[in-house]
């Protein structure tokens, strides 16, 4: 954020944010107005229907912004909004105790009630425990862990929707990586702002309502309406990977600012032409959530068992 | 290219080339026979039926790459090659005359048969006096040109396929540029390594069997095989909006060398899925060559009207 000689364009007080890929600067409450109505558009252009919503809210930046913005907004989103926060045992550089914190003051202060899913006392061990069992990369082992879980949170307790805090920038480098790696399986399944609920199937439907905003709008937001947020990175996560692409983004976005949602618009707009091929799903033959496996035992009861074969 | 202390993937001289993306690196005598079986396994890749091939050839690096190569391979293509240039009349810094006297140099050089289509005996005017009467962008209005006239010359004269010298680098610049502009036509209607004639409309199939090889190799291979080209740009060519996704894809491939071929392959198996809506092709009332256009006047015959009634 900042401080420039432009002014709002809504009532011309000098401005305190500009959104170049937007043409548009703002000052501070028009600011956060604007961010409220984009979040709002974002969900009502998907034909969002309304519904109890629980926000996966992990403390950083943008699911804090995202479960701010949503509070805001809920009755004209003719939603109820609820908050969870997973506590994962990582406690290097406090990580998760500060993360748990800040969770609860985000909370507090929204006036929004917080479940917490305690991972030692659901599957009997914390991330680094099963990261130091399994050979697995430690960022996949606990997406596909946090997935699985706060689905199953979601869905036994009624909830319509998860929220979660996808933003422009981190999509953008996911499908710039998937192209660039022709993975094409990852860009067909790709990240929507609406994935519908299959009841069925046990799965809760899923929103992304940050899809289209940037990061560093996140952030404004978040300072703006004094929320607090944990700073600290994940001490597990290695995005290198990722991280190339993000600065491949922001020396594509110097060159042309709106290009980054652009992209991954046309990368929407393009899966959204492709038929997508019937995907088998089938109910894991030990808990009943979705799977695809051919000996229908999902992935996450696969890990489970893998855990507890080790401990004997 | 460089030399270098890596030896040669094949006979361990030397190397004098090292294609970063492939792993690999060539002597002189077997980086043109690398280069040579990509474009012949790239061809046979599409089911390349063989028959007669018409080599588009401007004279620059990339048209006499193909051309050469392709009279090294037309026999596993069970093809004959002839060759067209084009004569633009873009006489600033000896452009048309220098690409003129190249082409007549390479074909000679390989003994191909050498067309000339003159612009103005052809429609009246060389593209300075087209430019100077009609207000649309050089390069699209000589792209038009272009493409109309070399579909019908191949097609009058029998010829089965058109082959054009479309390399990597352009197209992963025309990709993200379309995808960076939500230019989600060009994007499905894209380039392909091989598109099929469609005889009913006067259309020959289309080859561009440089798709997936970098201008370096072509550069590369041209030098190697002593071949003549035109190095100079044509001093109406503005390609500053494409130079821009250039120089994107230049700090990508320094990032990871392969993501540019990736990229395009990834693109072109997205597209490939995606069901082409039933193009309505029309026959031109004027010229009986295809259009798309409500009037059923094609883009050439318009253009070619507008130059008429200025002259009036």
């Amino acid at each position: 954020m900042i401080f420039l000689t432009r002014r709002c364009i809504v009532c011309g007080k000098p401005a305190i944010i500009n959104i170049k890929y937007a043409h548009a600067a703002f000052c501070s409450e028009h600011f956060k107005k604007y961010y409220e109505r984009r979040i709002l558009r974002t969900l009502k252009d998907t034909k969002f229907p309304g519904g109890k919503i629980l926000v996966a809210l992990s403390g950083g930046v943008d699911s804090v912004a995202l479960l701010t913005a949503l509070t805001e907004i809920c009755d004209e989103l003719k939603s109820e909004v609820e908050a969870v926060h997973m506590n994962l045992g990582i406690y290097q550089n406090n990580f998760s105790s500060e993360s748990m914190r800040t969770s609860n003051e985000v909370a507090k202060m929204l006036n929004v009630k917080l479940h917490i899913i305690d991972l030692k006392q659901e599957i009997g061990y914390y991330i680094p425990e099963i990261i130091s069992k399994n050979g697995r990369n430690a960022c996949s082992i606990c997406g596909l862990i946090r997935r699985y879980l706060l689905n199953k949170f979601a869905f036994e307790k009624g909830f319509d929707w998860l929220a979660t805090g996808h933003n422009l920038d981190d999509v953008a480098a996911f499908y710039l990586k998937a192209l660039a790696s022709q993975d094409i399986e990852s860009i067909i399944r790709g990240l929507d702002v609406l994935t519908p609920p299959y009841h069925e199937f046990k799965l809760v439907g899923r929103i992304r309502p940050q899809l289209y905003i940037t990061k560093m709008e996140n952030r404004a937001y978040v300072a703006l309406k004094k929320a607090p947020i944990v700073e600290i990175a994940c001490p597990l996560g290695k995005k290198a990977k990722l991280h190339k692409y993000v600065k491949a983004w922001n020396f594509l976005v110097n060159i042309n600012p709106v290009s980054q949602l652009n992209f991954v618009k046309s990368i929407n707009i393009l899966r959204s032409k492709i038929v997508k091929s019937n995907i088998n799903l089938k109910k894991c033959k030990i808990c009943g959530y979705p799977t695809t496996t051919t000996d229908s035992i999902c992935a996450f009861c696969r890990l489970i068992n893998k855990l507890k074969d080790k401990a004997k």
